[in-house]
């Protein structure tokens, strides 16, 4: 077994005392900078000690592996979250290096290593904290490489989601409707035989008996183009009925909007209920092909737990869908997909 | 074809013409009630309606479907959701009556019909509903035969779930514990030997490389059982601990509750995060057996959307759990399991 290599912890940093092992460290494993010594960071360092390869020493006194945890707590509040996550990916081959200012750790592809480009940014995020769709826009938009989200259970474990924008885009033709529908309360319905007929050809409303039933999403949609509704034998205008459906389902316009924007990439979205969403979502004819995406609608303010968040997806998959938060709110909608990996 | 029969439609009944024809109705299909004549119930009628067996007048003036619809909607403001549940239910080849009152469905066993028991009283529910564990306590409670809720979609289909007080039990006995661990922040570590001997025999805590690594759930319940607790080298009562931990987990004190009574009932609870719950649970050696439950913590308070327990109860079938809720704040802990069937 090679000798321990004695590091002095000063601060949030570390000093390899012997020139030549601070080289060795970074040569062999990747750890440390160079800088006028060799300088672990306190995640590094407690890594190191945990693999007996390093002796820490603060003020002359050797510092074990709890007592180094402790420490180190009081530099990065976070620092068990964190440690857990590099352990991890440590663990399981990968160079993994913390990028500057302490944020994140940049992944390396396996067998890769500086001076090549990280393939990944990881963020470290302890089950227990908010999840924010605005936060993880934000922490895409500024990765300069994929995000990877390593989610840290209270039991150690981690999951680790990618997170990405995403294009969705499909095959089913959108076009205009005519004919009647009559709004009941939370639902409409409609007898007018040659609208039914057009309906069923685009998998839109679910016939019941001798009349075909309509959300009010599809509703809404089919009455911008064009289809007149009624109410107790009353016209509504689409004013009217927007301002009825919002009573029932207060974000109808933000579901609608992303409705709409789903029908022009000519994608077929459907209720996803059954899955805890706002829709699963077809690509292509739903009697030939299973709907490969759950889109969930949110506005930017939107906060949840990871706990949610990590059944969603978990969901999603086990019924091989893609989980999709479309985020209204900003100038245009960002669909954000996040799925689970294994590293 | 029969001929339809005549109704008329008077407030919030609907009274058959013809003796004979109401007599008949009752006879064949369990439809109405007898009193001076006979009586159909709104969702009975409209049924009927769709079906073509039943005429509906209103003041002389015959009444088409989608105006009956309108129509009982003034009088049974859900009417909508009750005869989608109803008509469901009837189409399926079922006997379903309105309870008095209206507020649910009896349903009875196939094949049988009044004067026999109902299996089931079935409750009718807008999945735009609030979730509220507490109604779904009550309604255990008053339903005289066991419950179905009916959660309808958007769309219109129909989720069934049977919601009844659940007692799981299992083979995992207590023990007590001796040792010690120290509290970093978010989770306790440790490296006696003795004490990390017995946590791996009875599957508490997780090892990780030379050391254990306990969430404050374990902890929290080690510590009650006699293990010592230190911070930064100083002791900790269980008062000073459990204060710590409740500002990273304001709900400790729930959880641990439920957490003790299910150790008590010989059950290893351990995190259920990847499920979106609070505790996936094992009835015995979980290198053995998987975990059949998972349980999720809720005071009786507990509001959420039918979308969010559509989704983790989903999700807990596709693991081949039972989803559970343990409601806690009444004089004693309330378990509710939720199952999906398929009438």
């Amino acid at each position: 077994m090679v000798k321990a290599v004695a590091v002095d912890v000063e601060g949030d940093a570390c000093v390899v005392r012997k020139s030549s092992e601070g080289n060795r460290l970074y040569s062999k494993g990747c750890y440390g900078i160079k800088e006028k010594e060799y300088l672990l960071n306190l995640v590094e360092t407690c890594y190191l000690i945990e693999k007996g390869r390093v002796e820490a020493r603060r003020k002359g006194k050797k510092i074990n592996l709890e007592k180094f945890m402790e420490y180190a707590l009081e530099y990065i509040p976070d620092f068990e979250i964190k440690y857990l996550v590099y352990r991890d990916l440590r663990e399981r081959g990968y160079i993994v290096r913390m990028q500057e200012g302490g944020e994140s750790f940049l992944l390396y592809e396996r067998g890769k290593r500086p001076p090549a480009k990280p393939a990944f940014q990881v963020r470290a995020i302890s089950e227990r904290a908010t999840f924010r769709i605005a936060d993880i826009e934000k922490n895409i938009e500024d990765a300069e490489n994929k995000l990877i989200l390593g989610v840290v259970d209270e039991e150690g474990d981690i999951t680790y989601y990618i997170a990405k924008f995403f294009r969705m885009k499909g095959e089913m033709e959108e076009r205009d409707y005519e004919g009647k529908i009559i709004l009941l309360n939370d639902r409409c319905i409609t007898k007018d035989e040659g609208l039914r007929e057009k309906l069923r050809e685009d998998f839109v409303g679910r016939e019941i008996g001798e009349y075909t039933q309509l959300s009010l999403m599809e509703a809404a949609y089919l009455v911008e183009k064009g289809v007149k509704v009624t109410r107790r034998g009353r016209k509504m205008s689409m004013e009217r009925f927007i301002k009825h459906a919002r009573k029932i389902q207060p974000d109808i316009e933000r579901r609608l909007l992303v409705y709409k924007e789903m029908r022009k990439m000519k994608l077929l979205p459907k209720t996803g209920f059954k899955f805890g969403s706002h829709f699963r979502v077809y690509e292509e004819n739903p009697e030939k092909s299973h709907a490969p995406y759950l889109v969930h609608v949110v506005d930017s303010s939107h906060e949840s737990t990871w706990a949610e968040v990590s059944r969603a997806v978990r969901l999603a998959h086990s019924v091989k869908k893609e989980m999709i938060f479309a985020m209204v709110g900003g100038d245009k909608t960002k669909y954000i997909r996040l799925r689970r990996i294994t590293p």
